[in-house]
């Protein structure tokens, strides 16, 4: 029988249907992306010119901006989604409401090292991605017109990447998006009544329950959620309560990075080089100090289609209980893999 | 500049990022999706037996249910996401909330010819699918424990159809989904300030502004919305009040399938075979008598990607203003495709 379970926090209803498991071209999308050639690659170094000019970048002592020499690099987007000039206009039309298109969108490369993803870096690198990220989006919450920054990363082809090379993206936005919205809104209901964050109480669950662990260090915790829309999607947060990713210290940067490489491998070894998205999910410009909402990192593999009953409803069918995709993520050793990547595509000893 | 555009029901904002179409690689997907074999098609006349029992089909006199005859037939999906089978049985689960998967999913075979879509029928074939989806979803409105049918098309691999005969599926489901709620707050919030129904503003508006009309007749409205999310979107929707599609009467029944069949000529068109989803938005069972709101059927084409951006914030970012496709949809003769693909798939001469 079929299962219809609820996100807490968004009030999202889910169908786990297991039965499906048993129906053909289930994944049909699993499979790594094609490569494209870094000759013609704008990420890779040499490459500067380009792209628009560097806004912030992790490089060699002595070396240039928008030269080779950066470890991380970020950049406005070329084909940015919303512009940084200009005021937001309100207006009115007729039924319509509509304002300009006044956001950031930029591009925070992950490596120098075309063949390279970020589940191919050590955990400092990782952290330095991250390091990066945060950099700019505090950057950008200097700026009175936006209320909120996605942080988010698009890997592969079927997840929405037009460029190969590895990288994360951030869009400001002069509204607070109604996913975001929705989230805050759970969070306070549930606040309200209990006075706890809804995210601390899911940890505490979770950490007893152990069904839906994939993995964790001290201070963070790896889980398929509950209501999980989507075959091994997973969800990395502190287990203490935080609300804001953009104040996460060094130390804790570093241990998230940890459990974040960890459990990308885990992924690796469960579903192959399958293409996915994830989001950060952070509280709102002002709103840091909130205790009714805790940030975390949603990734979602792209092995299922959504379709017409998902666009028409909002509810997902999830042929993989969250149960199972924790369980096959818990049974893979995450390490070995790291050795025999490496030795295999010979990039740790070439590059590092 | 982009726009950011709000869609005045649900409140869901859209980038119209106009400066995008120059992207590389911007509809990747275009592309008619491969056809199966008809002889291991399980929805082909002949392999009856290959599906649930039928529940309701248009046959000709004298031949026997799950046997070849039939022009229409619906049945129960092989596979469904939810089971017709038992309670609800609500259940909480410390911060978790969940209930039996109880709900019917079914599918609507639209023709028994393995080679033909929709936009090959003629008017009266499609207003007979569209009979048999209300008989369908009459049926099911006397079963209690339903809140709401979804009636939807997935067409093409992309868009997530798993089998390439020409079919439309429901899905029946014990609570009001998320989307349909978000609209029929929305809608609501609308009338209780004017004390109009929104949609029936929308139609006024669009018939005087007609830069975003598609096609229309006597009673019916085609139109790329305000806030499209993607490259030419369309809904279609009667122009008088109507709040549920179960209830529309023949007349209508023809008259929307005329209409319907325009636009997916359009479609093809503009943009060729490319993969689509649609949605009917309908009032859920017991406020048929809503005025305020207005069913409606939603077009999708996948010619974009749905990234990490769009799940993280629920915004959209569309590279063509429904202005644009809208004239573009506008400028092409959908009558003259009928001649063409008839002579050149020769469809029509052997098989009506």
């Amino acid at each position: 029988m079929p299962e219809l379970r609820k996100d807490p926090v968004s009030g999202r209803w889910v169908i786990i249907a297991s039965d499906r498991n048993n129906r053909p071209n289930l994944f049909p999308k699993v499979g790594p992306s094609p490569r494209t050639d870094p000759a013609v690659c704008p990420f890779c170094p040499g490459h500067e010119e380009e792209t628009p000019s560097e806004l912030y970048a992790l490089r060699a002592p002595g070396t240039r901006p928008d030269h080779a020499g950066w470890t991380v690099r970020s950049m406005p987007n070329k084909f940015p989604a919303l512009r940084i000039e200009g005021d937001l206009n309100r207006e009115g039309v007729g039924v319509y409401d509509k304002m300009n298109g006044v956001g950031a969108h930029e591009v925070i490369v992950e490596t120098p090292n075309h063949d390279e993803d970020l589940v191919d870096l050590s955990p400092e690198r990782i952290a330095a991605v991250f390091e990066v990220c945060q950099i700019r989006v505090n950057d950008l919450a200097n700026d009175e017109r936006f209320r909120y920054v996605l942080l988010f990363k698009n890997q592969g082809e079927s997840a929405g990447a037009s460029v190969g090379h590895a990288h994360t993206q951030l869009i400001a936005t002069p509204v607070i998006p109604k996913r975001v919205l929705e989230e805050l809104e759970g969070a306070r209901y549930y606040y309200t009544h209990r006075e706890r964050c809804i995210f601390c109480d899911i940890v505490k669950q979770e950490l007893s329950d152990g069904k839906r662990l994939v993995d964790q260090t001290a201070r963070f915790i790896a889980l398929s959620p509950f209501a999980a829309r989507f075959p091994f999607e997973v969800w990395v947060m502190p287990k203490p309560h935080q609300a804001a990713f953009r104040h996460v210290g060094p130390a804790d940067r570093l241990e998230f990075a940890t459990l974040l490489r960890r459990v990308l491998r885990r992924h690796a070894l469960s579903i192959g080089n399958a293409a996915f998205n994830y989001m950060f999910h952070s509280s709102p410009f002002g709103l840091e100090n909130n205790p009714e909402y805790h940030w975390h990192l949603e990734i979602i593999p792209r092995l299922t289609s959504v379709a017409g009953f998902e666009w028409g409803t909002g509810f997902y069918i999830n042929p993989t209980p969250p149960e199972e995709s924790a369980a096959a993520m818990r049974a893979v050793d995450p390490e070995p893999l790291a050795r025999t990547m490496a030795s295999s595509t010979g990039a740790r000893e070439t590059r590092e």
